[in-house]
């Protein structure tokens, strides 16, 4: 059979990128290149516990179908935890469940995009994002991001020059894969453009828990009084990954809309994960466990610097984020960065190269993205030596 | 702020039958509108001795980002037991894990479908399915299911007059919401004109274990020489609904594309669902739990069949399945069935009404759907009588 694939879909193509990734992806191999979080940042003991007392109290519940906005109990604890912990949420907006934030971002794209329409990302941005827009058909615009997110005055001319723009889509604490935070005032800006452009916003806020230096800064979301902002957050970085447990705040009639989406998807979120989170979230020393984990990145993040001081210190300029699981460096201009990926990946130390993170994967770029929360301390400290090695080679 | 939704989820009305059902979704009402597996059959001793286990052994791998495609040992096991039990797929097929079959089915149509073009269904069909394909905006349109399948003469003439049709979806054992099982001819029928016209089959199965008389019919995957067909299965009707764990059977080149999609959905499948669906599958009685679940549910159809004989035998025709979940009543063609199933649900007795099955719901349709798994035995009991009654008041 000659298959006859969706235009969307037959366009994704696979990229030199994967190809690396998967050459680098053995047991053996340091993986600097990873998201997940720290094995011990899971409360394993306490999932033990919850999950047996859900299944002796009322296993019906958790084997039965649900509710598509997700379980009821859950969504109560998380509208309150975002009001009273960071002022975000309006009486006019609605928290309902999806299957990790993967799934809230991708409903955002349905609900508000035709094919052809376009999104405006920061450039570089989560490729687990871009690669979702890419497969609903949407036109991704990059905005040059800085050091305190994206450039404003790009993003003025992207709102002002392209076509049926319908979202904007940020990162704003601890950016994937730069490790940026965009300032207070750069966040305010890009509302103000939202709301002068009418275009809606999808913040996407993984990490936002996971500051270990500096201050909070707003969510966008608390700044929305006109209903132009779609909140994601997780339970992956804080509780697990692999529950699949993510959540949307948005205007009521935009969730309502996201909901007939998700019904067509999933039908709903997993039951047990979902009442793990709220058992997590209300019967758990959530502070207390945020904070151990703020204090695992912390150390792992400073290890991770200071070795790349230690071996790299004079030849390449990285982040040094507030929080967040990445790093960014950037390779000296005169080191080809794919060559340099491939050969660390052949010595045995997987990192992505940064154009994977580009709206474009042809433009200039040659920085590359690493993870410090997925190797141990041991991985790190050896890992980093060998990527010095590499770049004296070079 | 006034929302510009995508033109495939502006499209979705809410329907008078959403409003009828929320009506009846009171805790005293009868439920025969649903579709929940009856709670008796989940397993759920084991399941608390399984996870528990899982949490013990190898917490982090349950609790840890997975690949998209599924956790290879469940992947492995339903592979076999769909070759030995079911002599369904080849050497050029691969099964990958969803959310539910929901996701399959939705997944088949984003990686097949561009907005507009078309897929054939059975008429009346599964409402899930039929909302999903509509919110992906697909054109749909249907087939009159006959007690032995789609009237396969109307099925050709379908795919002689309609342009751009990508999928046939059906559902060949026990339909939802007929209770109908297509024969073998039917099904090779099926098959045969797919193949000569070139368009995929959307097999969809969850209920193909629930057989409780008669004899089993060959898959239409079974048949599938040429890699025309897409297999969804399920294990929320032998397992548990909340889990959210079903499989897609399909040839490889369609898995990596329908694997691309879902990422951008979900990334992967919760974990501990996957690893909880293995070993209920190797380290329980499989075949005698599955005996178990079609002891009940042989018992409560033909509890519902005898009560409709009872009360109503001279007035209505039913179908009397060999498995599955429900039952399909045509009224007397003198009774406004919209408004018998208002009654009825202000009489405390929910019933589904059979035009919210059908592609176009303005068509002619003077059944309803009963669901005979959700409701207690006491409840099929009064449910039905009060249901005699309401149809004596017309």
């Amino acid at each position: 059979m000659n298959y006859s694939f969706s235009n969307r879909i037959a366009a994704l193509q696979p990229s030199i990128i994967r190809e690396i990734l998967k050459a680098s992806s053995g047991q053996n191999v340091i993986p600097f290149s990873a998201g997940n979080p720290a094995p011990e940042t899971f409360p394993i003991e306490a999932i033990r516990t919850f999950t047996q007392s859900i299944l002796e109290q009322d296993p019906v519940t958790a084997l039965q179908y649900g509710i598509t906005e997700g379980y009821a109990p859950l969504r109560d604890t998380l509208t309150t935890h975002l009001k009273t912990g960071f002022d975000t949420g309006k009486a006019s907006d609605e928290l309902f469940i999806v299957s990790g934030a993967q799934q809230g971002i991708e409903l955002a794209c349905k609900v508000f995009c035709n094919e052809g329409d376009t999104i405006i990302c920061e450039s570089p941005s989560f490729i687990g994002s871009l690669n979702s827009f890419r497969a609903s058909g949407a036109n991704l615009v990059g905005v040059p991001m800085e050091t305190d997110g994206m450039d404003i005055g790009k993003l003025e001319h992207a709102l002002q020059t392209e076509q049926n723009v319908k979202l904007i889509y940020v990162i704003p604490s601890f950016q994937n894969p730069t490790g940026f935070t965009t300032s207070l005032e750069k966040r305010k800006a890009i509302y103000d453009l939202a709301k002068k452009y009418g275009v809606m916003i999808l913040e996407d806020n993984p990490y936002g828990e996971l500051r270990f230096s500096g201050e909070d800064v707003a969510t966008i979301k608390s700044m929305d009084d006109e209903g132009l902002v779609i909140y994601v957050g997780s339970f992956s970085k804080i509780l697990s990954a692999g529950l699949r447990v993510g959540y949307v705040l948005a205007p009521s009639e935009v969730v309502q809309k996201m909901v007939v989406a998700k019904q067509g998807e999933d039908v709903h979120t997993a039951m047990l994960p979902q009442i793990l989170a709220h058992k997590f979230m209300t019967e758990y020393n959530y502070a207390e466990h945020i904070s151990s984990i703020r204090a695992i990145y912390r150390r792992k993040s400073a290890l991770m610097i200071d070795k790349l001081q230690e071996h790299m210190g004079e030849s390449i300029t990285f982040t040094q984020p507030d929080g967040g699981l990445f790093l960014w460096c950037d390779l000296p201009a005169h080191i080809p960065m794919l060559d340099y990926a491939k050969t660390a990946a052949a010595e045995g130390v997987a990192v992505v190269p940064g154009t994977a993170f580009l709206v474009d994967e042809n433009e200039p770029c040659n920085a590359i993205r690493l993870n410090f929360s997925t190797p141990s301390d041991e991985q790190i400290v050896k890992g980093i030596e060998i990527l010095g090695q590499v770049l004296h080679k070079f």
